[in-house]
């Protein structure tokens, strides 16, 4: 009998310090799908930032918390190959909640078949939660407008590369913030963006000013940090905050305060905070609006892609480490 | 020749201090109404805490602000006393912007007719910026709902107050913060709040929880301040944060920050700082959704009265250091 391997939650994270002793690995049988069931053999698997809060004590988060003792949560691509499902074959490609194993076995809800040329890494890079979250974030709450000017932070990750490629492509001028040279490169040389900053080496006010000569209409912020209030300064009146991802502070218990209020009343300034579980039953409205940027070739990306779940968890780390070159995603 | 006393601003503050040498008092001749103009003749002025605004030298507000040399911008009620204007009579009262003084000539533009029935002190608690700017800030963006809890700071002030009626006539349960036991007492016994915290005297976190057990989805915010943090910790999802004032941090050179942004995601809140003069154009239906209200007897206020134009200075100070009991006016 053949086995596989899946990964359990065991231990919450303190002070979100992610590290092998929060996972137990059990090796077991293969399944065999029941009437109506499928089986899936993962192939890739993403990693996401989400996945912190996933994994931590939190009941007051978007969705509920991993329970310990379970395969920890995750999206990801496999192969169909077994199926008892009428709407299945063996060798459909799928994409849904598979979790950290090898394989799964499913009733088929929440599995959706990639459509034809859509690769594995395609999916998870731009038809999955990346993708969806950029668009929600940037069409429900952005308000984007032609000759407006856009500055979204975390440019070179997962979503804040396809937020800046929409909005260029929509005619706005586009500003990303990264933590490195080499992603500074990417976003304007590959991506057509208007300019970067990098967080970590740039004179913060002095290079926002530079390049922002009009200031800001769109803030879409993926990471917070000390960059925030210099963004916020240079807002304009009826600016859009997006607030889609706080990395910088996800791993702190005591997070940086953020800015005062005052400049909301004197700018009307609207903040938004959002989360995709929310606009589930947008996806089809959602996928609309972003398969054509998509056809049209208007969305580069790249894929980080690390080899076997035993690494999965260093691949976590590689996440909130800013290490990551691309959308993060485990090859099995 | 009759003269008449009207105060300029000549100086900006510092340090948001306000105080006798900003101004400078002028006596002039009555002057007389051209062509199509009216005189009127100021009998209540308003003001309010936008006025440390308008004084300052803050080009990226919602108005201009005043200049040096000019008459100090208020709004005010006062009676025709001269007409050459088709639409104006002699004995109308009327009300507009009419800046601090005892007479002013205008062509009628901005100024409009109090209803039958509407007192001068009516007029300006509550049909004028305070009301309109309640109904504004709860039903544009605070989105309230029967059922729902809604805490409002400086809850017996202008606005605050209307905004607590409002919504507790919709159905709501209201706590609003004040700065004194009078206050408090005024809230819940006179306007039928369902609590008051004193944030000068109790403890925050324990009595905020007491008062909201099914924590805040509606946090309507006109002062800053501590409890800012405190009332921000107990929004519940998709609760609704309106910005409308921040007179705790006005005359503050560093004010103090604001909340980390991380709960704004996990809990997809919406913050949303306004001003009236967005507004202008919606007066009609503003007035239209306060009206009923009024007629129905479910708002109540009090007008805080001192006698003369050159107390006017004073009574702003009144205003910031929080000893006015209601919608602070000067009666001329």
């Amino acid at each position: 009998m053949s086995t596989y391997k899946e990964i359990h939650l065991v231990k919450r994270p303190h002070d979100g310090k992610i590290g092998p002793h929060l996972f137990e690995q059990k090796t077991l049988p293969i399944p065999t799908p029941g009437e109506g069931e499928i089986l899936i053999k993962q192939t890739y698997m993403s990693l996401d930032p989400a996945m912190l809060g996933w994994m931590s004590e939190d009941r007051e988060s978007y969705i509920p918390p991993v329970e310990l003792g379970e395969v920890m949560r995750s999206s990801g691509v496999g192969e169909v190959v077994a199926s008892n499902h009428a709407d299945f074959s063996v060798g459909d490609k799928v994409m849904g909640m598979t979790g950290w194993r090898e394989y799964v076995v499913s009733d088929g809800s929440g599995f959706n078949k990639l459509q034809d040329g859509v690769t594995e890494e395609m999916a998870l890079c731009v038809f999955a939660l990346p993708g969806l979250t950029a668009t929600t974030g940037l069409y429900n709450f952005g308000e984007p407008k032609e000759g407006e000017t856009l500055i979204v932070t975390g440019a070179a990750g997962s979503v804040g590369s396809i937020v800046g490629q929409l909005a260029k492509a929509d005619g706005l001028r586009v500003i990303g913030v990264v933590g490195s040279d080499e992603k500074a490169d990417w976003i304007v040389n590959e991506l057509g963006f208007d300019g970067a900053i990098n967080y970590k080496t740039d004179d913060l006010e002095e290079k926002l000013k530079t390049l922002t000569p009009d200031k800001i209409d769109v803030f879409f912020e993926n990471t917070g940090g000390p960059i925030q209030q210099h963004i916020f300064n240079r807002m304009n009146t009826h600016g859009r905050i997006v607030v889609c991802g706080m990395i910088a502070d996800y791993q702190s218990d005591n997070p940086a305060p953020g800015p005062n209020w005052i400049p909301l009343i004197k700018k009307r300034i609207n903040i938004r905070g959002f989360a995709m579980p929310d606009h589930w039953g947008e996806v089809p409205k959602l996928l609309q609006k972003l398969t054509p940027y998509v056809q049209q070739g208007k969305i580069k990306y790249r894929a980080h892609t690390i080899e076997g779940l035993d690494n999965a968890e260093e691949g976590l780390n590689m996440l909130f480490n800013g290490e990551n070159k691309g959308k993060m995603m485990v090859k099995l």
